[in-house]
């Protein structure tokens, strides 16, 4: 490809985010009423279900923060941004600054802060709008969410969990992945640079070295947490290929600002072993799940095609191509983009699907859930745009 | 159809029976080693996984008692039955009779008790065991277990619940339709007859009363716990129609025996309404679920067609044909049986294939899972081919 394709196809994701996703986010999932995100929107935007997902509403907060950090000082998207951190500031958390799983649309909680993943994201957002408005209470909500984390980080479920303690003691691979992810996100913030640089050298050891296998080409869900052994049990067996390119492209961006290549290429290098093993050779696109011996799957939507694996599939391949050139990575990004913009693109509404059977078909005709909010699709346009217009200079 | 019609089919399902899937299970299923039984069986009833997942091993024992005590009087499904009792006494649960969820091969505790399902299959294991030996620790153990469920029947979940108290507090309709089966059969066992009536009582009101909405034409899966109230949230929207239907049937047969001819009218009724809903008029075969409203739902697997969906569908069908002559009702049947024959019935190994997607085609090759085990397929063509055979007298 040469820069002036390049420049184009920037241009084409570009228009996407700016004219038709982030609207579509302010317009429709702002409640301004009682603050907070809608995240349940049909096709066309209407509003289906008024429950608020803490993941989504900390991720929402986080996603027009970090535009209005990066991309553009529009002052609509740092408004949204802020009074999505008020209702979560307001109602998301308990005493010692667990966040909820979900609320009802006024704030009370429905469900209990089971998922350490509510943390994540509302240490995400926090941080990123502290780094936007300068303000030192967001920045110290941040440093208490993040101080949870890493105290929760060895017994996540806690209370919640219904493993009998001692018979088959396991760990999964989201948690040192978010860490990866969420380490570039709070540094500014925190301090402790060595305990930083500590946590970073941890998770990226355990995600290449614990739960990458070499013989799989790819990661598994979870591994024993005695002795980082393969456990021959269902969720042992479980490979989630978008998870693990997701994973693969923050290391990247890792080994970027630690200035090491040879982590660079390592991740660049399984992300192709990673994305020949997911890739539907049927259908196109990228199963949800494998299982690593092949057996039958425990997960019924094995075999579905969501966009957020193929959004972070693409930032994977076309970074990998940005950074080290292989052409193979290219070649990746474009079949990528293809099946995304065919597939995933809605011709008629703004934003785009989220689920898709394995013939890559409608499944639900939602744009937004409780699991997809306006997070994946603005981020990867973001990220993607950004990368191609680099490429075009 | 006619009566040699009605034979000529009872004999296949029989024979489907106990020459295809009961010797599948018999032979493929036995831990000789450990005890208990394997339920991952490949597509030809080789393991693939060894855990042991206590609902099926309570049904396993209950399957080949019952049919022993119904059906034969073979002693290698007495024995299949008593040794899989036998693991399950020994390791299946805690000191207040309530079962694990799973176990390993050799009977350690994988998970914890959370889900009292674990506890109503054992509870009808024991009973049915006990009928088929005479032997009163059996029964004691299915009394023992029986009070429990009823004593966690208000808060099956207890510390394992992810809901915060007090903000949208619900209840599922599986307890009460669970309730109305085990009902018949623990009958026999149970000294307080007032108890076992007030008990029947309140669950068929429970499921026709609460759990049913006239103005849908079938029952949704939660509704508040407060006030019986539809709760307007994914899970308050959910139907289930081959959940509907299995309680249906059930229903039926509380219906004959309490002579109560009005409420098998009213199940069977009911029942139609049900499969008009849950049909995919496209592909052929029950959705798995359905939201109220129409809305994008929760599950991802909701387009996908189920095993026991059908054979339970049958089931209600075939026997709402036998109790009121209502020719609907046939019509459905040979709908389904052609269906089932068709697409999950294996033409080349033993069993039948357990998940298909929207088109019918196998989505999971396996014979037996962490839900699929020795229960729906055989007490379905049990069932079916005893009311068929009725039919040709």
């Amino acid at each position: 490809m040469d820069k002036i394709e390049f420049k184009k196809m920037a241009e084409r994701y570009n228009k996407e985010l700016l004219e038709n996703v982030l609207p579509f986010w302010l317009e429709k999932s702002q409640d301004k009423e009682y603050g907070g995100y809608f995240t349940c929107l049909n096709r066309d935007g209407s509003v289906f279900d008024t429950d608020k997902f803490v993941w989504l509403q900390g991720r929402e907060v986080w996603m027009f923060s970090m535009l209005y950090n990066k991309f553009q000082k529009n002052e609509e998207w740092l408004e949204c941004a802020k009074q999505g951190a008020e209702f979560l500031k307001k109602y998301g958390y308990t005493g010692n600054y667990d966040f909820y799983f979900s609320l009802t649309r006024e704030g009370k909680p429905i469900v209990q802060p089971y998922n350490i993943f509510s943390n994540t994201f509302a240490c995400m957002a926090f941080a990123q709008l502290a780094e936007a408005t300068g303000s030192e209470e967001y920045a110290d909500m941040a440093k208490k969410i993040f101080e949870r984390i890493l105290e929760r980080r060895n017994n996540p479920k806690g209370q919640w969990s219904k493993g009998v303690p001692g018979t088959r003691p396991m760990k999964d691979f989201a948690l040192p992945m978010i860490i990866c992810n969420m380490a570039l996100e709070v540094e500014k913030i925190i301090d402790d640079k060595e305990l930083m640089d500590k946590t970073i050298k941890e998770c990226l050891h355990e995600v290449l070295d614990v739960f990458y296998q070499p013989s799989l080409g790819a990661m598994v869900e979870n591994v024993s947490s005695v002795d980082n052994s393969l456990v021959d049990c269902f969720e042992g067996r479980e490979i989630n290929p978008g998870h693990d390119l997701e994973a693969l492209w923050f290391i990247e961006n890792l080994g970027v600002r630690l200035g090491d290549k040879e982590l660079v290429q390592k991740a660049v290098d399984i992300s192709l072993r990673v994305i020949e093993l997911g890739w539907d050779k049927e259908y196109g696109g990228i199963f949800y799940f494998l299982d690593s011996k092949g057996y039958p799957q425990q997960k019924l939507e094995w075999d579905q095609k969501l966009w957020w694996v193929h959004l972070e599939s693409s930032i994977a391949m076309l970074k990998g191509y940005q950074l080290t050139g292989n052409e193979k990575c290219l070649e990746w990004f474009l079949k990528l983009d293809d099946y995304m913009w065919k597939h995933f693109k809605d011709q008629e509404y703004p934003e785009w699907f989220g689920y898709l059977n394995r013939r890559g078909e409608v499944l639900l005709p939602l744009k937004g859930g409780k699991w997809k909010g306006c997070f994946h699709v603005p981020r990867g346009l973001y990220q993607i745009g950004q990368m191609l217009e680099d490429l075009s200079k």
